[in-house]
């Protein structure tokens, strides 16, 4: 009954085999030492990915954005002065949570597009001084990178607790948890990751609860990380039933991302995008980002003049089997979003992808040589570094 | 690497082979109308087991207790009076969880072993009326059944919203949410459905969710029944990532669910705790619940006497294969959970855990006769409407 699809958009990435089969594994309890031990391997390479040494390192039990509201609920209450730091849809995800969490929150805007001023948050900071500060590194709406070295220093200076959505960078470039002295920093499984979407990877600095005062219970009980911990760390009190069979697909998963090297899978992602880019140029199709902004996971373009997009998309879909995105917000209609994460960050992929667009292009009438495309995408993946 | 164990603790339960197909199914994205094909499938399914006509009835991107979250901080805000009616640990989570919320909650505890009173519960509506009335249909700490269709019945009269937890009960035993007139029910997929731990099954009355005050908006996003309402409804909204692979699985089971039948499944749980409480008994295990309030898809049992259960449980789980719960709260050490839910409710596993219990109970120096449990579980089976 199943038709596969290559999945070329921004998340759920392509699964491979052997995650896949680590999803269908016969369960193990939620208590079970086996299970645990495979926790405790998947926290263990998280760690790695994130660049963290933080204790409280696991995937919580929902998608990033329940990750997302972990990070935010654990780290925002009534009266507590946040700076949201907004270029794209999913700063302003960050933006209603902390509203919702009852926050006195200041925002900062940025063109989506653009990525998010340092200069700028310097200046917010000195005006009203944060409690927290939260940023996107890598906003999924519009393919654009933010520069979060120079936030977690501006962060640093001011002694601002730091939350950093990894969402659509984790295991796909550089997360320095440590280095940026984050307070939590929260991803999603279905990204560059390449395991099923259902889990939000989090990781916590050991830090980072000791804030809260006494009497302010963390709004979530699902989400309330220093009760999670009691179950995550060593002292392995019950407090849900953790999701076994996607926590062995993502420990699946991290064993193939501590096989393959931080190093190599970085340098594969940037060939990838590099590729998909190049033969994009070369169908007419210009990135909506600057070249300094650029992400290695995620290729936003604008859609071909003159075609609707939808049902070119919709064309590439279910007659050539391949999914990219549409824009979010004020690019509905008015970007391609198209990843290169994890799986799908291969030479293979991307040339089927440029291939298949090619010919939906084509199709519609527009003159474009696929050979050319295909031929500008191996150049690129060849020659980058 | 995958030792099978036999789940016959209180989830999760056994996972087919089918549904574990399902599972590792090559995923589609979560926009694509083949993937909301098999959401709709699994809506309609869930609708049938929870007895509801409900538009709004889906699987929470979480475990049963993000769903129970959801229940509560959707008709829970400050100031809404709440009564929460408890008699076991995750009575005890709906109280935090509504406290939380910043509800003004009143609390009706009931021994741990006994059922909610519902003649209490009349006298506690009479002292105080209420907005919200919160009970769990089946206690999975205590295996004790309450009587939601009294409960039910006092919540209408009150006029007042009724949120059912049937996380131990739904596909295993009647819940009619369209006749108690309840405004939220919710389950996990990991107990009587026979999915994998991940979702939350969820069912919001259509008018449910339209008394909530303009400007009070729900505190959880992730959780935010109206924003999913635009995903799962026919708008298609994103809102959040669905979990893909485990909607696969969930949409499976729930085919096994409609083949099978509603009455024939349940005759089977019925069946099957008879037999193993039948076992049990020939093994000196004797019920820590009165008859009258005994669960089909949970059985909870004194522990050995005169040796330690946690040994026990761990010697059954480690040479057995076979994975039971011990006592959660006040009941640690003090009982024994064994579930007979979903595909454990069948005599096969029945007979493989009442003879694993007799050998390590042997083992342990216990005069008893497996030969004689296997026999009275048998019987019971066969004789079990």
């Amino acid at each position: 009954m199943s038709e596969e699809v290559l999945l070329m958009g921004p998340g759920p990435s392509p699964v491979s085999q052997r995650v896949l089969r680590a999803l269908s594994r016969p369960l193990w309890g939620h208590l079970d030492p086996r299970f645990l031990a495979e926790l405790d391997d998947a926290s263990g390479a998280l760690r790695l990915a994130f660049g963290s040494s933080a204790r409280l390192t696991f995937p919580v039990s929902g998608t990033g954005s329940a990750a997302m509201e972990a990070a935010v609920v654990n780290l925002v209450w009534p009266g507590r002065r946040v700076l949201v730091l907004e270029n794209g849809i999913f700063g302003e995800r960050l933006l209603a949570m902390a509203q919702r969490a009852g926050g006195d929150v200041d925002r900062r805007s940025y063109p989506m597009g653009s990525p998010v001023d340092p200069e700028d948050v310097r200046r917010a900071l000195r005006a009203r001084a944060a409690d927290v500060v939260a940023v996107v590194q890598a906003e999924t709406s519009t393919g654009v990178k933010n520069d979060v070295d120079a936030i977690a220093a501006l962060a640093r200076e001011q002694g601002a607790q730091l939350i950093v959505d990894a969402v659509t960078s984790l295991g796909g470039m550089p997360v320095t948890m440590d280095a940026w002295q984050a307070a939590i920093v929260y991803s999603g499984s279905q990204k560059c990751l390449g395991a099923p979407p259902g889990l939000g990877p989090i990781s916590v600095a050991d830090t980072a609860l000791a804030v809260r005062p006494e009497g302010t219970p963390v709004q979530s009980w699902y989400l309330d990380l220093g009760l999670i911990a009691r179950y995550v760390g060593t002292e392995r009190l019950y407090h849900h039933t953790a999701p076994i069979s996607m926590v062995f697909a993502l420990a699946e998963a991290l064993r193939a991302l501590r096989e393959e090297g931080l190093e190599d899978r970085f340098l594969r992602h940037r060939k990838a995008s590099s590729a998909l880019r190049a033969g994009l140029v070369e169908l007419g199709l210009a990135s909506r980002v600057a070249p300094q902004d650029l992400l290695p996971s995620l290729t936003v373009v604008h859609p071909p003049k003159g075609l609707d997009e939808a049902t070119l998309r919709r064309e590439l879909l279910l007659a050539e089997g391949i999914e990219i995105a549409g824009g979010l917000g004020a690019w509905k209609g008015q970007a391609w979003r198209i990843g290169t994460m994890g799986e799908s960050a291969r030479l293979g992929p991307v040339l089927r992808t440029v291939g298949a667009i090619a010919r939906v292009l084509r199709r519609g009438g527009v003159q474009v040589s696929p050979t050319a495309a295909s031929e500008a995408a191996t150049a690129a993946w060849e020659s980058a570094r």
